[in-house]
């Protein structure tokens, strides 16, 4: 079936909010997070593996695709989910955030943004209608307007210069996409990005000429660049308060377990963030009791303690603190997929257990007791 | 059950034999490849994936495990297979493979060899009796003597030289056992390593004396050294006829699936090697038509063409060449996982074919078909 948001509950005592998006490669359950695939793959893991851990919908890098393997491959493939061999949703994001971290590499033209590939050096325009058409190509079930990243800290004047870009580049977006249907034979649903950065007046007046629009759904960007977590919150939720009540809001980039759980206090029914599982790469992960950095010499004989014994994935089924540590210590490959699965199973499970206590309406509570414990123990 | 050989069947036309080893982890059909995990993981794998894709025994080197983790842990552990959670039948080296290729950093004495870590530097002594208490530590079913790898090419007296070495070390190793029972509560059978190097009136000494000893089974040493491929198989195929018929022989470190037919047909049981693994991460598949560069520009557009047409091992089932080509330049580590399930895959599947042929008793056929196809593509 066509994408569709349906809202099927908002707490009495937060903004957080219990929702249903349809797509055609089925439905997801928000709140919700998406683990990233880069290019394209969420680095250690497999499909199957990916599905086994509960991912409802994950997210591709429309930047790393575009340049490699090229979304003409994609489109002769039939499609990013026929490509990878994964069928359930798939979000693509603008490329506005990869082509804004290239700072000294990029110039921003009115037409859009032109900059140099970080694999050869080559040059290349993204405009409002290229990056819909590479979407297209890719064919994810969300597809996102091209926007520019405003960047932490900036003056109301740059703010001001870099929403008006933003905003004619979505309606140049969302006039291309009408002309030009899917190709790959179902559909795709548009999101316009809301920037402004922490100016909030000027968020307010996006969202305005955004909602004009009529869009299947919206985005919160430029946050999580630089500003307090505390900004974050307030702004993202000032925004949800202004943004559609029947389309889904989606927060780029964010974050950590606390963040997503503020975020959704606020009314965020959607997050993306690579923190999972670059920081399982990286020797930490997250439990219920908070942040373990597991290659701390202090596991080494932890030989029947799991990560996390609250945790069923398959890691803490089967595996000792101890023997993560080894592996990673020894640079055996194998921790890279042991620890990704944990650590993106603690963010399914976390959402999955939003999504309960939304329904059974104890969320605040429950959130309350996690939030303190984690802040306890500095997780 | 305790460690026990069957031989079920011999060829009529070639030395191959198909065979049954019993463990108390389970028994392991013979001819038998093992996968190799160095320290303690086979790379990119899980061990769940490592039963899925047929694997009976694997590899473990002691040389590495004792470095890292230490034998200590191991032992407190419980033993490698409770550590890494692995509960099929494991067989370790014995460390003298390892301490060789430090060439530079080691010092043959007569109780031992000393030699400095590769990973600080620091000195240790392995002897027959040090390495055999790291292996009952490490708990894997089959346990190999300390030896000495003689190297190609070596002199007769060099060679004497050295086998004395082994054959002593053996005879100690063996003593040793004896008088040491297994501590994880189940049964290790010591293995021989016959040398001699390319001096087949010493492997033949060396069988005698060993056969003498009356052990579970029985090694080829020193090969895939250097030599070439003939010598290697003349060798192994004359040693075959001299060693005892009613226990399994293993050639260790070897090698490529022609090598594989080569020795089984001359009544090989057993090899193991780190070339499908290593292969599959450098870009480099085994195929039933030959060796494939997957990452080669070729492949790029092969969108619906599998690695191996003729292979059903999950990577086969559901990724194309061009999209594990894009993985490898992308540099995805998705892609060490998919290749390596798909060689070690075809390495359980070529030693799963060569029993059904040698049970059907039209190997020696087959086998010739195998060979001449891979030898016509240089496969």
């Amino acid at each position: 079936m066509p994408f569709a948001f349906r809202l099927l509950k908002t707490s009495s005592r937060s903004a957080a909010r219990l929702g249903r998006i349809f797509t055609d490669h089925g439905p997801v359950e928000t709140p919700v997070f998406m683990p990233v695939g880069i290019a394209w793959s969420v680095k250690a893991l497999n499909p199957h593996q990916l599905e086994a851990l509960g991912a409802q919908i994950v997210l591709g890098n429309t930047y790393h695709l575009y340049l490699r393997p090229g979304t003409e491959l994609l489109k002769e493939a039939g499609g990013l989910h026929r490509f990878m061999h994964w069928n359930r949703p798939i979000l693509t994001d603008s490329g506005g955030f990869q082509v804004w971290s290239l700072k000294k590499f990029r110039k921003i033209r009115p037409e859009g943004v032109e900059f140099s590939s970080h694999i050869d050096g080559s040059r290349h325009l993204f405009t409002p209608a290229s990056v819909m058409k590479a979407q297209r190509e890719i064919g994810a079930d969300v597809i996102m307007a091209f926007d520019e990243c405003t960047p932490y800290p900036s003056t109301h004047e740059e703010a001001r210069k870099s929403l008006d870009l933003t905003l004619r580049w979505t309606a140049e977006a969302a006039e291309w996409v009408d002309k030009n249907p899917p190709i790959h034979g179902y559909d795709q649903a548009l999101f316009g990005i809301v920037q402004g950065g922490t100016h909030i007046e000027l968020r307010h007046e996006a969202i305005e000429t955004l909602a004009a629009l009529d869009l299947p759904g919206y985005a919160l960007g430029g946050l999580s660049v630089g500003e307090p977590a505390e900004t974050m919150y307030s702004v993202a939720g000032q925004c949800c308060r202004w943004m559609p009540e029947d389309k889904p809001r989606y927060v780029m980039g964010v974050g950590t377990p606390s963040n997503l759980l503020e975020l959704v206090s606020r009314g965020v029914d959607m997050c993306d963030c690579v923190m999972p599982s670059r920081n399982a790469r990286n020797g930490v992960v997250f439990t219920w009791e908070g942040k373990l950095s597991y290659k701390a010499a202090k596991h080494a004989r932890e030989l029947d303690r799991p990560l996390d014994e609250q945790c069923s994935c398959y890691t803490c089924r089967n595996f000792s603190r101890a023997y993560l540590r080894h592996l990673f210590n020894a640079e055996e490959l194998l921790v890279h997929q042991l620890a990704t699965i944990h650590n993106l199973h603690f963010y399914q499970d976390l959402m999955a257990r939003t999504r309960a206590h939304l329904r059974d309406g104890d969320f605040e509570e429950w959130r309350d007791g996690l939030l303190a414990r984690w802040d306890a123990k500095k997780g």
